[in-house]
């Protein structure tokens, strides 16, 4: 037996590993190389989905790490600690790693890419965004021929089965959350999922690999779809938009050298588009580069075998590595860049805006908007006005492209008019 | 300078990958050791889009193949001789070769993966199949650990925008076409795109890679889109379908050691398939595997940028495996399978039909339909009758599940009875 697994981790993703390197049956030959050898969790009574023979399955964690004869160290327990720790003394000893786990790598990816290139070894990580769907490696290689300008993704399931529900059912975000819960495709605390951090952690990752610069995760500005309302999405729907939740990393302007956009936000996505229609738990990743133009990637962006598969492609391209190269690293397997990106605030953006006011039963309350957009910059691409409840008046504007904080600036002049009762939403468009 | 590059041929694709290797800021760095050697052409005296310096561009290609000073050659000539020839010498002298020519690794293919085994170096192709969307690497590595079940594409943007037109503007097959080649979207001789021949090389090249095994491009069953009608779109329109030529290679029972059904044909695809809303000259290949489900590549599927992204993408891996591996060949970027795959004949295909009937004016003209399909055990999941024109009626029927060797025996009695004049059409179902 070649190469030795020890995997950190018997849960949804572990498990759907576990069993596809068991039944090797039509998949690449390669794989029969592989020996699970250990593998550590953290109660030996639980009853598991796989048989292991005697003596794999330990509790130890820190005796795989530190087992000479462990090649690859597969993370798949989740986490931060002791994920990180554990991570970092495997490399030092010469491992590679293969992680699932977006929210360690967002945070200490410098750190663990910096112990790895010392090492000389790999860190792979396909199946720590867009679950099945093989995006990591394309942008390492294959795309990375290119001048990347933009990455464009759905690429957290949970909320884009509540937003494709809310729209289809014409639901609130609350009952659909609940309801979501109730048939496990929310966490009982949806916090990481509902406010946009597990797509920000995501969205760090593939713009690191995208821009070939690390990122620092308090540079994506985030925001969650806490606030989009059924109305909203009923509005969109008139409009010919789907509202989306997209991770979005940009170039502010084309040129290699221009500072990114980086963030999350749910987003009026024309229906046209090709993100559009992505709907339910699957996920998308669209990538615009020089001169390629448009690629996208769709699939199953979660689950026990999508992921599985990822995390075993990643094993498979290291036992090709293992089996194959000479002491230098393989610069298509390596994380070349040791530089940060430089992130643009949030307030240079420049963008399209959806914004929805409750006005009184003012006359000319249309014309004081329009003076108030005017007076910094702000062009309406489209304004509807529609019938008075409880002597209130809803209004919804798309403006065309203008910078966020000439926008925001508008918006506090309007909040200020007699007329205006309140905004209840202001949503990007894409 | 490190990796010399034989270029044989300065064309649409030539002529992009080498604006691309000419302008390398905000590319991956490891193609700054590329040097483009020498470019074969047929004529010296055509302008050309790119500046080389002299001596670079020859007629002679015999010598670029044949120079020991040249580490990679970059087939982008087309068309079937030379192209094999120069292929099959350019790897007996242990050069790599990169190729955009689906024509001849289709029918080649054999031959040439077989010579670059001997030599020990290896054949790309990204290019070859879906422009510049990542697919060719994603099967030969990532999606490599799953069990393959089926690939299903739109792989010619020529046939994708002629039906995308005559869905969206109701016209004619034969109006588009001439349309299509005044705008530069179908060629002069047309049949290689419209009669299926180029999808049936690219379902050929895929299903190669997909299910590990050598294909007989005679085998892959073969229908264009000459006989879609755009009475057909809107009958499928009004049942909930998007006519698409599709190219599928499938495993006909859900075993790893099951034939596989290879073809290409006009397909009726459920307008919730996310098949159905690829439009216009945009490519698509669907990939279904074990565990990890459904996933979907989608781009650009031809196009001087795109293509050179491709044949970019296939460089650069050249690049790194010079760079870093021993002579062991990468069992990764080898073609690793000699046998050919089991292919079953179309008669054994289980799919729904759609088929459309011209009847004369007959009491129980549908019970005699009916009669005729359930002898042969054809079961109808809708049945559309509309009113009758010049004594004729229209009878649009959408089959469950069946054998096509049953259907079309049903077909064959049915053609026989006085009621029915004739039976204009008759597409698959997907
Ligand atoms: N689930 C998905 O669909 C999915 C998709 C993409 C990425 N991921 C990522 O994959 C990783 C794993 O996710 P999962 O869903 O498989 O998690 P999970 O089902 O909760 O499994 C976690 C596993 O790790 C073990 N473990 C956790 N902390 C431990 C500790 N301190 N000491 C020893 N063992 C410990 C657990 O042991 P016990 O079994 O003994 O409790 C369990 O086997 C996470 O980083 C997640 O973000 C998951
Ligand atoms: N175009 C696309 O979008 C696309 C997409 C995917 C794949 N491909 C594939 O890429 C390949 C090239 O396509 P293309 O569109 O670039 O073709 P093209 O524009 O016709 O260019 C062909 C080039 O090869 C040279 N050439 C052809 N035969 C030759 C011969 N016998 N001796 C010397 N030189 C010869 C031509 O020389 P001159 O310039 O002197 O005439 C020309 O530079 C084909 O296999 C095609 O199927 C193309």
């Amino acid at each position: 037996m070649g190469v030795k697994l020890g995997i950190l981790g018997l849960g949804t993703v572990g498990t759907g590993t576990v069993q596809l390197l068991q039944d090797l049956v039509g998949r690449h030959p390669l794989l029969q190389e592989i020996e699970i050898y250990r593998v550590g969790v953290r109660s030996l009574s639980k009853p598991r989905a796989v048989e292991l023979p005697e003596g794999i399955i330990t509790t130890d964690l820190e005796a795989i790490v530190n087992d000479p004869t462990v090649d690859i160290v597969v993370e798949v327990m989740g986490g931060l600690e002791p994920a990180r720790s554990l991570i970092l003394k495997a490399l030092s000893h010469g491992k590679h790693v293969v992680t699932a786990n977006k929210a360690a790598i967002a945070r200490f990816g410098a750190e663990i890419f910096t112990a790895a290139n010392q090492a000389g070894v790999y860190v792979m990580l396909e199946a720590a965004v867009g679950g099945g769907i093989p995006v990591i490696q394309p942008l390492k290689q294959s795309l990375s021929v290119n001048q990347i300008n933009a990455v464009t993704g759905i690429v957290n399931g949970t909320t884009n089965y509540i937003l494709t529900r809310m729209q289809t059912e014409g639901s609130n975000f609350d009952d659909v959350l609940a309801d979501a819960q109730k048939l496990g495709y929310a966490e009982a605390d949806p916090t990481a999922d509902v406010d946009g951090l597990d797509a920000a952690d995501k969205i760090a990752i593939l713009a690191s690999l995208g821009f070939g610069g690390r990122i620092h995760l308090e540079d994506v500005y985030c925001e969650g779809i806490r606030q989009v309302s059924k109305t909203d999405i009923a509005y969109a729907e008139k409009l010919g938009f789907a509202i989306k939740l997209l991770a979005i990393a940009k170039r502010t302007f084309s040129s290699p050298s221009s500072p990114l956009s980086v963030r999350v936000h749910p987003t009026l996505v024309p229906k046209a588009h090709p993100l559009a229609s992505i709907n339910g738990v699957y996920n998308a990743i669209l990538v615009e580069g020089e001169p390629i133009g448009q690629v996208m990637f769709f699939g199953p962006g979660a689950g026990a075998g999508a992921t599985a598969s990822a995390v075993s492609a990643d094993i498979l391209n290291l036992v090709a590595t293992l089996k194959t190269s000479t002491t230098n690293p393989n610069p298509l397997l390596a994380c070349r860049h040791q530089d940060y990106c430089e992130i643009a605030p949030i307030a240079e953006l420049v963008t399209r805006f959806y914004a929805r006011f409750l006005t009184k039963d003012r006359p000319g309350v249309i014309g004081k908007l329009g003076t108030c957009f005017g007076n910094f910059g702000v062009s309406l691409e489209s304004i509807v006005q529609t019938g008075f409840q409880e002597e209130l008046a809803e209004i919804v504007v798309v403006t065309y492209d203008v910078q966020e904080g000439n926008f925001r600036q508008a918006l506090a002049e309007i909040r200020n008019l007699e007329a205006i009762d309140s905004i209840p939403s202001i949503l990007r468009v894409l």
